[in-house]
């Protein structure tokens, strides 16, 4: 077999060298694309071994930058378009990985690599321009210190047709929640984990994909008919099935989840609150006219990003669901302007909006408990609601600035230094997203073992206790969210079946529209001519999910990591919620340790690991 | 009969003249000194018959201000060296008046006058210096503009001895919330009803008392060994009595006022809430050492007067249970360094805590329900408890620039511009002081019906619901506060007696410690000559009450200012007021109007009139 995929950029910054390898495709069929292929390629570089693996640090130039399309893109599959940013986080100081949409990954393609490895780092401020020749390494000076915006204009300019990937300057000064910009004012992001931070390790502003103009070439597909037809047939479907997501967006659920009490409200305290929920709705934005028109990833039928006027008049994208919830009502801010205003800045300056709005929220209730004292707050009066500590505050956390600088190591290292730890919601220092395991009783056990800290979307199991079915698993409808049979069952079958969308790189928001498992496998089989079945699929997805796990392991990670925080696991928070908890997590976790076949403190058991043929890694 | 009080200094800011006239003794015997005398002043020269009292307009320079001492200052009277200051209220449009405490009382007395009279305006800035020889009228320009402690140290340094009333720029720019301050940093203020504008619209910053060095020739007495025997018993069972006061000023009172639901909480929305009141309260300022030493005013032998360290480094007056309430509770707001920031800056620009705390609540509620937009705040976030929003609306409210223009005009206007009046909480446009009347029953239709709108001090009632009594008038005991028997009987009877006592210019703290109505007659007696007996002596009460009434009802007033607001009258507000609501206001009306022998519409009766010799005014 002769498949089109791995082709492999290599760029050592200190060096200033690259060199192009193609990945076997063994490696690719067992580890599939995108998240799993860079987790291999991390793995081999960075975990030589237990010792190495541990020695390795965040702003170490050894720690390997990797970005990874899928193996559809460049194809006609509907959300194809994705990519993966890899690297040791420095935020968590475990595996990081962050998905990303837009048009990056694509353009990243059009130039003939799959796989981008920046080795080392730049002693100056330096971009990398990616091309069909290869890579150029340009100096960045001028550029440095520029938002992300400018940046992508500065860059997009320059190189007609291309497409920029981008720090702020968070995450040139480093800030642990530092984000990666794609797509410019749209500003798809690399969000979690601070891989931002690590690309301003290694002086790295931009990272340009510059396929050059005229048509792209389409990737190599074994079976094109069969593919575009199915393709074709999805693509319809997919935006009937998302009409929602289409017309509202994600912020087009605020209303449902709020109601289901799913949403943060008051740093997790509150399952509900005198706030205006309508008035920061994806239907408000559509209503009102803050709507401008839909952005679309590049391959993607369903355009649930938005697209609204931004406060220099020109068009970019408005704040998601997780941003409303995290800006808003977790700080208990209920004005829509203040979210759109705050989701801008964090896009300019290049922070996680999930990161730093919990840091916030965590800050707002040390204010409120006296634990923090004036002089320490660089000027700012955290009260909840309060706008303008929150647009402050991005300000500070991504200038590194007082109280900033505490705020923008995340909340789990925040909380040693202000306030106190038992209202840092975290696992392992990743802030959770906003959907609260009180509100779905599979997402308890789906943060404390995401290999990277508190996610939802490794797994998206809340969803299957929602809406979703997996019927290659035997999930064939929808689980009771307050149920407590078969979730450790669940979270493990979607952590894997996440595993493969993510090596895919295909949205988890087609699967609704009908991108299920077994219609992802058709059409990797389609486009490698592979024969592959959805036991040997799964087995991939399983073992990408342990691959992660041991390189963790080699950090440190355990089952005392696999843990909830206390407010999470302990407080009543009424609402939508009712008096609902997690289920017992040690029970919970004991179960999920057997069906993973890791040892009973978290460690993939040797049979699992030969299982996998992760023996070695 | 030749008594030695009623030296009237009347001086013409316009033609720039002054001259002294001796009241009759007539008069002082009918309006005793002090508040009476006042009005009556007030009245004859504004009042000259119904339609000229409606023409007058606060700022017009027609508008008489008027300085009064008591007929017992410059003796040794525990607590007599108060004073009055009044004029027609740019705030309320009807009749303004307000007690001082300080020295600039007595300074002024030591002069050798009793009252003085400003009439007309000057042409720029001014100062009145008032020495025995009579008043002269300075250039101020070089001082218009500084803040209140700036004044008072210029015109203290300049004239060693002397005491300054003057206005901040709250007052120069005409906020009709601008109140006059004495006695520098330890500020003790003409609070209420917005004099401080009325002095700036005459464009006068200072009216320095300087009766020059050496000893002060104490008030010639009719009885001066039995004057002084009892003044001296008095002042020694006062300090014992009033012990708590001494030692933790008015705050002292807040924790217990807390307790009985009596404070305005969230713009008096709410009984209690989740706020640290022990560490705002006058035991935390002791124990904590901000309270540096006591503030007495002339003649005090209590000391309730807070002395701290202010930013400046140096001493000067801590906050009261007054602004501790306006400023904090009412504004969500429990931070002591806060509050008494704030406090320091009002007293420095010159504006009354209570009524610009209520206007912050105001803001903060209409904030609260989106009925204000962003661009009309000018840069400020009224959320509540924001001790940043307090401090900057101060600023913006002394200097009329943007919501502070709107907000500075009392709650009753600001509300026609922001907000609703549903939550704007006046009477008669002044802004409710800090005991509501759904804690102590007597409260509701003292505010209704207090002369100058919203006012506890005119009747105090709620403290003979509480620890006081007066016998004099049939109160043998405190009053139940849930009660309903006798309320419109008790009003009656302690705003007679109020009017008196701020006639007298005595303390009103001073009657727990046996300064009561018969102790304050017996000193007038002594003093005197005269033979006043208690009927007489509630008859001058009544009479003063009624004078004040009179030339409001020449302003427009009648049964339908008498009210109340919606949110007092008909919200429970839980809390130590548990579900108490006043007792019926048109019943308790009717009732009040009976017994003070007015039309039912609430106009003085013209038997009443006559009986109290008040025809023709």
């Amino acid at each position: 077999m002769d498949i089109e995929y791995g082709k492999t950029l290599y760029v050592d910054l200190s060096r200033r060298t690259s060199w192009v390898e193609t990945l076997p495709e063994d490696v690719v069929r067992r580890f599939i694309g995108g998240s799993g292929v860079a987790a291999w390629l991390f793995s081999t570089m960075a975990s030589q071994g237990g010792a190495a693996a541990g020695e390795l640090s965040p702003f170490d130039p050894a720690n390997p930058l990797i970005f990874a399309v899928g193996p559809l893109c460049g194809t006609s599959a509907p959300t194809s378009g994705r990519h993966e940013v890899a690297a040791l986080s420095p935020l968590t100081g475990i595996y990081a990985e962050s998905d990303v949409g837009g048009a990056w990954g694509s353009s990243f393609r059009a130039t003939g690599f799959d796989f981008l490895v920046i080795k080392a780092a730049a002693d100056r401020p330096s971009a990398l321009v990616i091309g069909p020749e290869g890579a150029r390494i340009e100096d960045a000076a001028a550029i440095w210190g520029a938002d992300s915006f400018e940046t992508s204009d500065h860059y997009g300019a320059k190189y007609p047709g291309s497409e920029t990937a981008c720090i702020g300057p968070a995450g040139e000064n480093l800030a642990p929640i530092a984000c990666i910009v794609h797509d410019g004012r749209d500003a798809r992001m690399a969000g979690r984990c601070g891989l931002g931070a690590v690309m301003g390790s290694k002086k790295l502003k931009a990272v340009v994909a510059a396929p050059g103009p005229g048509p792209r070439r389409p990737r190599r597909i074994h079976n094109p008919e069969a593919f575009a037809a199915s393709a074709r047939e999805m693509a319809r479907k997919n935006p009937v099935n998302a009409e929602g997501m289409a017309k509202f967006g994600t912020a087009g659920s605020l209303g449902a989840f709020y109601d289901a009490g799913d949403v943060p409200v008051k740093n997790w305290l509150l399952g509900a609150a005198a706030l205006d929920i309508p008035g920061i709705s994806g239907q408000r934005m559509a209503e009102t006219g803050l709507l401008e028109k839909r952005f679309f990833c590049t391959m993607c039928p369903i355009g649930c990003g938005r697209v609204i006027r931004l406060s220099d008049g020109r068009l970019g994208g408005g704040p998601e669901y997780e941003t409303i919830c995290l800006f808003g009502t977790n700080c208990m801010i209920d004005n829509m302007e203040t979210i759109c205003l705050a989701n801008e800045k964090a896009n300019r300056l290049g922070l996680d909006s999930i990161s730093a709005g919990s840091a916030v929220g965590f800050l707002m209730e040390a204010y409120e408990r006296n634990e923090i004292r004036g002089q320490d707050l660089s000027g700012v009066e955290p009260l909840w609601g309060s706008s303008q500590a929150l647009l402050r505050l991005l300000d500070l956390m991504a200038a590194r600035e007082g109280i900033g600088d505490i705020l923008c190591q995340g909340v789990a290292k925040a909380s040693q230094r202000i306030g106190s730890p038992e209202y840092a919601i975290h696992v392992k220092g990743l802030e959770l997203p906003a959907h609260d395991p009180r509100a779905f009783n599979s997402t308890g056990l789906s943060y404390a073992t995401a290999n990277r800290g508190a996610c939802h979307l490794q797994s998206l199991s809340y969803n299957f206790e929602r809406r979703l079915t997996l019927p290659e698993k035997g999930f064939d409808l929808p689980q009771d969210r307050f149920g407590t049979e078969r979730k450790a069952e669940l979270v493990v079958a979607t952590q894997n079946f996440m595993s493969l969308m993510d090596s895919l790189k295909l949205c988890k928001f087609a699967i609704g529209g009908g991108t299920s498992a077994t219609t992802a496998l058709s059409w990797l089989n389609l486009a490698t001519g592979w024969d592959m079945d959805l036991d040997e699929f799964f087995l991939a997805g399983e073992r990408i999910y342990n691959l992660k796990r041991l390189y963790n392991t080699r950090r440190g990670i355990s089952r005392k990591d696999d843990t909830l925080p206390g407010r999470i696991l302990k407080e009543i928070k009424g609402g939508g919620a009712k008096d609902n908890l997690p289920p017992d997590l040690d029970a919970s976790l004991d179960e999920y340790y057997v069906l993973r076949g890791w040892t009973s403190d978290g460690i993939p058991g040797a049979e699992k690991l030969a299982q996998l043929g992760l023996q070695g890694l």
